[in-house]
């Protein structure tokens, strides 16, 4: 089929509009934003319609074109865009992009995959509810992507992760059939768990076009205190204390290590440093969130954290006066990834270990930075609650520029950290997902046993490998 | 094989004593507790351990022997007996009821699948953490069964289903491979969710032998309070209302027909009426927990229930006044199955509808029963959180007696009443399962391409069909 041929048969799905192969159109779909992955289609289709997803996927199936869903392109892990080589095209979400249903009384909503996360939460919030899911992205990602890659973020310590959120989902198949799964049920013990295979497989099982999704009722009050600390094994312990006396309202409870706040000060916009006389060595961002009304929750917190303070569990405490002042400290922590890239080569881990080995970890991997990368920064930011760290190895463009074979340094430099992880119970990708940065580590850390039938499941529901390829799993 | 050689390939993996076909000790496996499903086995196999379960499962496959998973045997959809006919094993659990770590400050555990549930809560209980799950066969259900089938119960509203209380498992496949996911990770995003695969599964696709599970911090303060309504309408909208006042702390929302109520304290033992002056047509128990110490729960609950009396929004409050009262409640709800089947022939359906269609399918359901089957009463006890009802057509036994074809009386009246909550987006199948009651619904209810995708899981992870045959999936 030669590439005319191609367009037309997807112009006859989507219509003239609907799919291009220019390549000003397409450039922007084939790179990712922080530019470290590059792909190659041959055209990019915007469908509008769950059928056209379906003839899109038929037609391609067909035609043995490789299909490359994308939802607001903001993978880390190079999820978003095409492969590399082969007769590929980019399927983006974003022209599905309607609330199909609303519900407050029922605290849900369903929504195409091309909604933008911030458009959700938004809606939701002018119904009184919250649509909690919550990342630095939010204001492009979509929730197609949400799904395909369980996100996580910043409520998950008190909301779960993404696949908490869907009550239900829309599939398309790879053979072009439409799995309609959309139910807004809080049980439903009738058969397979079919919604959790979809969930976190990155498209590589078919495409999600909608989901059914849960709300809460909106809090009525929040509260947010920093807390500094002398060591991280004190922090923890207080996140632990926190968790304990908190369950319901602990809504955050984010770790910044010093480089990390600085990082973020300094290249920050207009960020005011809440600790003038000097930032501690490790930063916890707590926040709380009732359905009480007025100030108790502020109360609450400030006696919990006084105590703490008392007892000299922690050397500093920061209570937010006010929401701007809470906000505030929301910036220093939201902007880190921009920071970040300012600063220098900034290799991220996105590990996860159990919450109380978090010491544990931090102990070996600065020993394993400063024997063998001394001279790495080490800068963390993550999601304490969760057991969740985004660790990074921060080189100065200079030093990163002298590296020969940067991908090679790269995996031996994951690699010893990726070890620390597992040795403690704990997983090389968290939240971020795989995509084709981390199918290696696939290989390496998952065992035998779950690889083999994750292929096998693969298999079985896209034998010509037609969607997402190269992705998730080791072939 | 002779049942000889049966017997002894089994106990040359788990030991003289480890399995029998003695009929006196494999009797009370063969049938429900209920004594509706009678099923036949050659013998009876008590693995130790995870190894042994796995032996087991080889030696099956490769004489074409077919296994009967079994755990406290509680279903009530003859989920726990094996077949009727053919070459069957029961797997019984109960000898692996081992906690293999229990964790506060990682609020987590992990066990191993025979373990009884009450016994889990109870070791959480005396580290100061909460095991959610409850349900009322507690005392005797084990942990690998409450897996297998998804397990709801009255905790559900707050914690989610046991589905959402798993952080790892542990599974022996059909071919005796061992999958260890043991993890106790918030999040962990490496490949498909093949947890959730044999969660709900029912022992079709594997043996649950271990799981990680996830605690929270045991409740300091505990409130509790029966309202009373005069229409079901009514009672869900102070129940929606409930649920926006109290996200945090509403850990039960229970719905009660007076029918109901009085069946369960007509065949109660000691159980007082807390409407001496006659029982409103419909109560609801709702309960809230909180990590505050002191009254103050109980206050607010107070308050809230006070307005909603004041407003003519229900007709009768009473707050329990001590742990006492507050378990005087929780008695009369938790005495309803057995209560039932001292009433009469209770032919129960386990739906869920979204919440608020609940008042259309009351509607419809009683005009149902009142049209077609004038004889029956009317009998609900249900998680009106959770917007799950059982909803029972009650029969006395003697009119029951007369019933000529029962099978087909009782098709036709579950097939009336699971086409209400269908076309309202409903289950017929909330928390109980399919087991082999439902396996006809599955195929009238289920969509076909749901229903294709999960046979073809079935085929794949179990091509010999020699887990559970005959439950979950129509052939």
């Amino acid at each position: 089929m030669s590439d005319n041929e191609l367009l037309q048969g997807l112009r006859a799905i989507v219509g003239e509009n609907g799919a291009t192969e220019a390549p000003d159109a397409l450039a922007p779909h084939l790179v990712d934003w922080r530019k470290r992955h590059v792909g190659v289609a041959d055209a990019i289709v915007f469908p509008r319609t769950t059928e056209q997803v379906a003839d899109v996927l038929r037609f391609c199936a067909a035609h043995a074109i490789r299909v490359f869903p994308q939802g607001g392109n903001t993978s880390v892990c190079g999820g978003s865009v095409p492969a590399t080589e082969g007769r590929n095209i980019v399927l983006a979400l974003g022209k599905m992009n309607r609330i199909l249903d609303l519900n407050p009384r029922n605290n849900s909503m369903t929504v195409q995959a091309g909604c933008v996360l911030a458009d959700l939460q938004e809606a939701a919030s002018k119904v009184d509810r919250l649509f909690p899911l919550s990342l630095g992205a939010e204001g492009s990602c979509q929730i197609g992507g949400n799904i395909a890659t369980n996100a996580g973020g910043t409520n998950v310590v008190r909301f779960g992760n993404t696949r908490d959120l869907v009550l239900g989902l829309e599939v398309v198949l790879p053979d072009g059939q439409i799995w309609n799964g959309i139910r807004t049920l809080r049980k439903n013990n009738s058969g397979y768990d079919l919604k959790n295979l979809f969930i976190g497989a990155e498209g590589t099982l078919g495409v999600v076009t909608a989901a059914a999704l849960k709300l809460f009722p909106k809090p009525k009050s929040v509260a947010a205190a920093l807390m500094g600390f002398e060591t991280v094994d004190a922090a923890v312990d207080e996140g632990i204390r926190l968790q304990g006396l908190f369950p319901g309202e602990l809504v955050g409870l984010e770790l910044i290590s010093r480089s990390e706040f600085e990082i973020s000060l300094r290249h920050g916009h207009e960020l005011r440093n809440p600790f003038p006389d000097g930032v501690p060595p490790w930063l916890v961002l707590v926040e709380l969130a009732s359905s009480s009304v007025g100030d108790a929750l502020t109360a609450q917190l400030q006696d919990a954290l006084e105590a703490a303070y008392e007892s000299g569990a922690c050397q500093e405490v920061v209570v937010a006066t006010s929401d701007q002042h809470r906000n505030e400290f929301w910036r220093i922590r939201h902007n880190v990834t921009e920071a970040n890239g300012r600063e220098g080569m900034g290799l991220t881990h996105d590990i996860a270990v159990p919450i109380y080995t978090i010491p544990a970890f931090m102990e070996r991997a600065a020993a394993a930075l400063a024997t063998h990368y001394p001279q790495a920064t080490q800068v963390v930011v993550g999601h304490m609650g969760d057991g969740n760290l985004h660790y990074i190895a921060m080189f100065s463009h200079a030093i990163w520029a002298e590296v020969a074979d940067k991908a090679a340094f790269q995996r031996d430099l994951s690699h010893r950290l990726y070890d620390i992880a597992a040795e403690l119970g704990g997983t090389f990708s968290a939240e971020h997902g795989i995509g084709s940065l981390h199918v290696d580590e696939m290989r390496v850390y998952k065992n035998r046993v779950e690889i083999e039938l994750m292929q096998k499941i693969k298999s079985l529901v896209d034998p010509q490998d037609m969607m997402n390829p190269g992705r998730v799993l080791p072939s």
